[in-house]
């Protein structure tokens, strides 16, 4: 039977020169799903509309007066919270941002097997719970701590490993206030959707998704470096199979564009009249505030500064930027990138890595300019 | 310019063998998506969680205020009606479920190039708004009116053809009250989601997705038959492109399975330990109430029945059923298939038609039965 799962349950790989998707690819793409481009018109992503990607099953949690979320390991009081009694906590609520690590994937070349993104695994909500650090006090971390490992009810297969979904933060991120870690069980007002982790989640602002594992019912804290397969496996800039590699952590800038006009059904190339066209997206980078979004109508060649919003109070939630276009006959590629304070800007060129993580080159927007399409 | 329209919105094709899907089939997959099927444990499906397919861009719609249904073509009285006026009208709520006419389309050989969908583009929820016949009588339809013809907000360009989706249902469907047609402003309680066509949209109980017209802003009675492009190009049953075909209308039964244990993350295989398990699913048909559900864990070589649930006074939406199985060490395959009054079963083989619409062949889930995966 071992040798049945070890079929069943391959090592990564990496796509062959031409090789279209599987059906393993679609099968995760069918069930997980990215934001419908022309919904970064909203500040707030609707309901149903931001990103989901689950590793193994959505938790079916008919009611959650049973859930507990336990606190342990290296601290001298264990807790045990429902979700009630952390609703009875001082509430905090972040508007974040959040984006797939795996965001880009289906671009790359090679294009690594994996849950196939293009560039719409985002979205934007507010996640209302209460702060990790006042948890963390509560239950007082020992002097010997460095790690604060998370653990999700989500539990499957990964390469032949069975586990439970476990991610960890180091301990100064955890306890700290910026950004501000979150033990959230609302999104937009509503308790958690299933999807979003109900009835508890990490919230990790700045971070890539797999850092806020939903599901939450156990954060334990741990004196030595957390090795799971979702830390030292999973999540890793790498070239090589055998290599260490970096962890992947914030998220990278990325500016996306609503795309303009109207779209054609099967190759979604956009259909623009010629005249004033306004060109308007959404801009974030968890590694520094976004200082700059430039617009490309020449795929790449020129570029011209972009209208900015101020972030209205929201460090780490996307801003609006904005671009006045006189569109003319014929074919154009439409591109936007940010930049941001630390001096991260948008690569042109695609930076290849073997997970396909945190692939954030320009987003391209093919479109036809004609008087009667 | 026209001649980089027709290389942009090219005709229908088939994949071909051993073709792996192309970036068009993924950026569709990446921005629709199904029900992960371990939602069909919900009654009702959690907001998100429906399936949804969108042919051009989602409608934005930051202010229903100003959103007018005209009501016109063959009818004495023209009407004008605004979401606010609908409202007024007295409610009705049917619990229905939605399957998109494509389900089961990527599981053909060979694959017609569109939406990939596998299984899952299902989803049930509880619709409330007015009855179209009261419209319909309020405008007062005239004696020589065939077709009613319903046109959505979303605008794009498919096989060449600049349109708004537009859809029909001939007059004794529209004004029947077998199913009851609603034009539907709330779902489970709530305004419409973006992507389920706010603030209105027609729900047409029984039918494939095609005919739940969304962002409805315009339903005209015509006095000859309607051969739009949703009509009489797309949604037909075909073998060759050049045959007139059969119109796509009702549902076919299809039952499909909660997958039972847990997944590999990559290929889906389940994972599941000897001894009981309960296998569970929902079943439904659009052409007659359903009748059996029967179960295999033999890849179909022998069947069992299920227990079916009753309707519990939903005619329209699917029904749970449940089986036990005693599971045992080994590779196995868990099919389940639905019957209905009309004498309809769900096919072990398909049935191949060129657009891959209304394939229910049974679903097949792959579990790998082990002590200690």
């Amino acid at each position: 039977m071992g040798r049945r799962i070890a079929e069943v349950s391959t090592p990564a790989r990496l796509a062959g020169p031409d090789e279209g998707l599987g059906r393993d690819e679609l099968g995760l793409a069918a069930r997980n799903h990215g934001l419908p481009l022309e919904a970064l018109r909203h500040d707030l992503t609707p309901p149903g509309l931001h990103y989901v990607l689950t590793h193994y099953d959505i938790p079916y949690v008919p009611d959650e007066t049973a859930w507990r979320l336990m606190v342990g390991g290296r601290v001298h009081r264990s807790l045990s919270l429902s979700p009630a009694r952390l609703r009875g906590y001082p509430a905090v609520t972040a508007r974040v941002t959040l984006e797939c690590a795996g965001n880009g994937r289906a671009l790359l070349t090679p294009r690594p097997v994996s849950q196939p993104w293009l560039v719409e695994a985002a979205g934007t909500a507010d996640w209302t719970g209460v702060p990790l650090r006042v948890l963390l006090d509560e239950a007082g971390v020992r002097s010997d701590a460095v790690d604060v490992v998370f653990t999700g009810a989500d539990h499957g297969v990964e390469r032949g490993k069975e586990q439970d979904y476990r991610r960890s933060l180091p301990l100064g991120v955890a306890t700290g206030d910026d950004p501000e870690v979150l033990v959230a069980y609302a999104m937009n007002g509503m308790p958690l959707p299933p999807q979003h982790g109900s009835p508890l989640r990490l919230v990790v602002p700045g971070w890539y998704g797999m850092a806020h594992v939903k599901w939450l019912r156990e954060i334990t804290v741990a004196d030595t470096p957390f090795t799971g397969f979702q830390q030292s496996v999973a999540y890793r800039i790498r070239q090589e199979p055998g290599d260490e590699g970096e962890p992947v952590t914030r998220i990278a800038p990325r500016a996306l564009m609503v795309p303009p006009g109207f779209p054609d059904f099967m190759s979604r190339t956009r259909f623009v009249a010629p005249g004033t066209v306004t060109l308007e997206g959404r801009a974030w980078s968890g590694r520094a505030p976004v200082t700059g979004v430039e617009v490309s109508t020449d795929d790449g060649a020129t570029w011209q500064p972009a209208g900015l919003e101020p972030e209205h109070g929201h460090r780490w939630a996307w801003r609006r930027w904005s671009h006045t276009w006189t569109a003319v006959p014929g074919e154009h590629v439409l591109c936007a990138r940010a930049r941001d304070a630390a001096g991260n800007v948008q690569p042109v060129e695609q930076a290849w890595n073997r997970g396909g993580f945190a692939n954030n080159a320009v987003q391209r927007v093919p479109v036809l300019c004609t008087g009667s399409p």
